[in-house]
């Protein structure tokens, strides 16, 4: 079969289509024929060497895909012909991926491939980050740094779905597709200060969740940013990963937890009982569109340096999907 | 009534016995005469004005007592007569305190006031850190830092009760002590390292919770001595505040919590409910003598300024108790 691989670690122009066995499918496992791929974040920094798969994954990029089933278990719940998504720690940008079962999801009605594809990565972690390891509610308020991201645009229809006040940081010509996703405010953090405005905008009592991609430069002003009993996850280290000058005074009197997350290297069975959370809770409102996957571009799976390069320059508002046709 | 007073904030010179009013109970509160509180770290902060008490409440010291319910509600299921221990908010160190129902517990059978009032402020402190904010879990290995404090001696016999491994910092000439009441190991922080050691202890895989007092210079190898998903609690910051150099890597691929945390500031309704919680869990072990309360020594009211002194000194290995005698 056909899958993205690397000549070595480096840049785009490492990449290539090569041919590959296809993944041997073992009991538990269901064969999927791959239809749309997309790419994410730690795609680029496996590329680079940065970030390498979990023991025992496939070492070919692509963390989600869309496709079809070709073969399960006999007593699996996903037989032949099935249109299923699903989460992967690695192998996502081949013609085949051989999947745990307890990883696939149905695709929604009226989503082709490519729309579903853009969906695990971004909305299992939007899901697992705001509600799994940030305990929100309907009612609270969250602070999505990022909000033009894949993440941030799952995350802000997420809350927004819940019941709860999304506050976006994202450079200016982001903020279009944030508010027209649901977000209640959205911040330049280029040109203002995101802890004054959150301050002001909350009668100074602050949030209660912030998903952060950013790390060491945000941690004081998203401390600022919390309210009393708040949660600040940290999904990324984008900004830097050495913080300095942390007073733990507020952490103390403001009863704050701080959540350091991945989801990748989680074991197979917290992914499962994710995947089955969220899929019980928000998969029917893709049914019905008030919730969608946002995808900023397609790329054929040829086209994939193109992919890195354009996600490396942060050009994207949503996903980037890459399609891959037999 | 008489009640400890302050001169002005200050050194325990400024600490008298003064005649004040007896507190006026209100709806849903509980009149007790107090036979005995306890003296605790949060006092000598109150005295030198760095700790007010929050808003509402008494300003005389002393947060935990024990004594005798005088008046209550006619529906309370408190009534005069009975034996009771509470936390308080303020105001413990005086002839009477009026104290919120649902803050008060029995005093197990057996024991004595002195006794109970040794057991509030330390051991809701523990199972709250260990427990409440922890979410410790029977066979999960703790790390108790100032083992020999009170809420660290608390700690170690709820961790044993629970089937915990309790591992422990405190100085040399205290370890005989924490290492009686059930701790696993006990470290001389001052001389060894103890991420190194609990590292090694531990094959490597780390701690499940740190129950922290210290603060910035103990981050760097909390985080290195916790496992994969650990929670650091931290309850006090006697070490300092200004936590710099933090990388916060390890956070995120261990997937660590770190939650800053008080007591005395919770809601009522969040009292309440530890209160509730511990009694049921744990009050009974302490009729049985499997649990009790560690006394370091015992002070009459009039002598005040000297068991501030001793606390001072850091000379206390568990609770140092104050008598008040009609």
């Amino acid at each position: 079969m056909r899958a993205v691989q690397l000549h070595k670690h480096g840049s785009a122009d490492e990449l290539f289509i090569g041919e590959v066995a296809i993944p041997e499918r073992k009991s538990g496992q269901v064969l999927v024929q791959v239809r749309a791929t997309a790419l994410n974040r730690a795609d680029l920094l496996q590329r680079q060497g940065k970030y390498p798969p979990p023991e025992g994954e496939s070492n070919i990029l692509g963390l989600e895909m869309a496709g079809e089933v070709i073969e399960s278990d006999s007593e699996s719940r996903w037989q032949p012909g099935a249109k299923v998504m699903a989460l992967l720690a690695g192998g996502g940008q081949a013609e085949y991926a051989a999947v745990p079962e307890s990883l696939l999801m149905a695709i929604p009605d009226n989503l082709s491939f490519t729309e579903a594809a853009a969906i695990p990565e971004v909305f299992l972690t939007a899901y697992q980050t705001m509600f799994f390891e940030g305990k929100s509610k309907p009612g609270h308020s969250v602070l999505i740094h990022a909000g033009g991201s894949g993440v941030g645009t799952a995350a802000i229809q997420l809350a927004k779905a819940e019941g709860m006040q999304a506050y976006v940081t994202c450079s200016k010509p982001k903020h279009k597709t944030c508010l027209e996703l649901g977000a209640t405010l959205a911040i330049d953090y280029k040109v203002e200060a995101f802890d004054e405005i959150i301050l002001e905008k909350t009668d100074y009592k602050g949030v209660n969740i912030i998903l952060d991609f950013i790390g060491a430069p945000n941690i004081k002003p998203n401390v600022r940013s919390l309210g009393n009993g708040g949660r600040l996850v940290m999904i990324a280290l984008m900004g830097g990963f050495n913080a300095i000058d942390i007073n733990l005074i507020p952490i103390m009197h403001k009863h704050l937890t701080i959540v350091g997350t991945t989801l990748r290297s989680r074991s197979l069975e917290y992914k499962g009982r994710l995947v089955a959370a969220f899929a019980e809770k928000f998969l029917h409102q893709f049914s019905t569109g008030s919730i969608k996957p946002v995808i900023d571009s397609v790329f054929k799976l040829e086209d994939i340096a193109l992919a890195h390069r354009h996600m490396e320059a942060n050009k994207n508002t949503g996903k980037i999907v890459i399609e891959i046709k037999e």
